[in-house]
């Protein structure tokens, strides 16, 4: 099956690599130097098991094959957005955390959109290196109606890189955006890597206030199995520094606003007090106004 | 005139050198090493003017003089104020930041307590090098029944250096304090110079949310008024890392509960809302733990 992969991050990487092992895979990147790179030395694989894959890169948006998946961050997917508006109708697979991608799915009513919730830890190393840092899976659930044929398209039944089909979403997206929106701004400010925010007792405190306040914004019910599900990631991730803290360390745009900034916009709304989500948002956002 | 000063951080190498001016100083230090280099070399003062202060340093408390200034931090006064304790009555002024030292005078009343406001800038480069980053002024006030003469005995005419009397402390302890807990924690929690502070539109956001919950706790009035003082302060020293910031730097105690844990504790006994001393409280203690 033809596959097109947009961006060249970690997860881009990870996903064109593994994928072509069975499937034909474009990787649409945003520059052409990473493309002539990738073109040129394939995507070399690190950390689960060690390899190059093959694949074609391209870097100008024709995105022609029949099933795309979009792994750009979520401040890159407006130009994404006006490209596929574009284009006859197709199969998207958004593999973004947060929720902001998911309110403008709308704009595409002609695409059959799929909701990807990826549980892998991947660290970019290069152009075309990745690090497989942490082994999970990719789940993936129609936004609108259910069809159950893509994952029986996409998977290639391998055991480092499966992929599974969820009837409804929204659980594990927002169990997935609670544990970003707990970890990432956390992390990012205090400079710690993801272990830290359960072991270090003056950060989890921190960690389950924000924790609270996140739940109350989203109305979410059965906290204490939430919370659980934050911590495990936070344990199973201990020695990793998560994609905020690297994106700072970088001095990069953060991913802030699809993840607090909608909260705290949601929180505002519904007249929710939302202390901590407002000090961190406006900490994160401050940090990043300073290298301009 | 005999005077003691007792701590060789910034605030007692640069109160050593310019009283022994005009006084026989004599500087306690903690260690025998830091005794023995300003002993030998001296005390290098730089910045406002460059020289060398010779005077006479020991290690061991005997504290023989008439006036002693304690320029210890917070977390060092408990075996300072043991020693005040077995001493014969003296006269005793304390240059700390915040509130800690003032909430113990009752324990030494045999002594003539004042309460010192220093308002120099001022940096420790080596155990007998002190940089002069702000000219300043000491403003001293009599804890409890007022004597002038103490101004008169201590001053020694330096413009560089200047010494003035205050009948009531309460006013500008007040204002250092307010100043201090806005400017200390965020500073050493973003890792930012003051003047960002006021500079950056989202830090500034943040600092006078954390200004007005200080106001509330210590029921301050005239808050315009206030929040001017520190911005002024952090706007005079814009290019200044606080002290708090350069002890977490350097991995050390910050004085974090003297300045922050005493508003904290009194929030919460007024039921005050607190979320933000409260988060910085526990990031700083959280990162300070870090390290152990």
């Amino acid at each position: 099956m033809k596959i097109g992969v947009v961006g060249g991050g970690a997860i881009g990487l990870l996903c064109s690599a593994y994928l072509s092992e069975k499937h034909e895979v474009t990787l649409y990147t945003r520059g052409k130097e990473q493309a002539d790179i990738i073109q040129k030395n394939g995507v070399k694989v690190f950390g689960s098991r060690n390899w190059t894959a093959k694949i074609t890169a391209e870097w100008t948006p024709s995105y022609k094959e029949e099933i795309i998946l979009i792994a750009v961050k979520q401040h890159h997917l407006s130009t994404v957005f006006e490209k596929l508006k574009e284009l006859p109708p197709k199969r998207i697979v958004f593999l973004q955390n947060g929720l902001g991608h998911i309110d403008r799915l709308k704009e595409i009513p002609h695409h059959e959109a799929y909701i990807g919730i990826v549980e892998h830890g991947a660290l970019k190393l290069s152009f075309n290196t990745v690090r497989h840092t942490g082994i999970g899976k990719i789940s993936i659930s129609p936004f609108r109606e259910g069809k159950r044929q893509i994952v029986e398209d996409l998977d290639i039944n391998d055991p480092l890189f499966p992929i599974s089909f969820t009837e409804d979403w929204k659980p594990i997206v927002m169990k997935k955006l609670v544990a970003n929106a707990v970890i990432n701004p956390l992390t990012a400010l205090f400079g710690v890597r993801n272990g830290q925010l359960v072991e270090n007792s003056e950060l989890l405190f921190i960690a389950q206030k924000l924790f609270l306040e996140i739940c109350a914004v989203l109305e979410l019910k059965k906290k204490e199995e939430l919370w659980e599900y934050v911590a495990e990631i936070a344990k199973k991730t201990r020695h990793n520094r998560s994609s905020m803290l690297i994106d700072r360390d970088n001095k990069k745009k953060t991913e802030i606003d699809a993840i607090l900034g909608v909260l705290l916009q949601k929180g505002q709304q519904k007249g929710i007090p939302i202390h901590l989500i407002e000090f961190l948002y406006k900490a994160i956002k401050g940090l990043e106004n300073l290298e301009e």
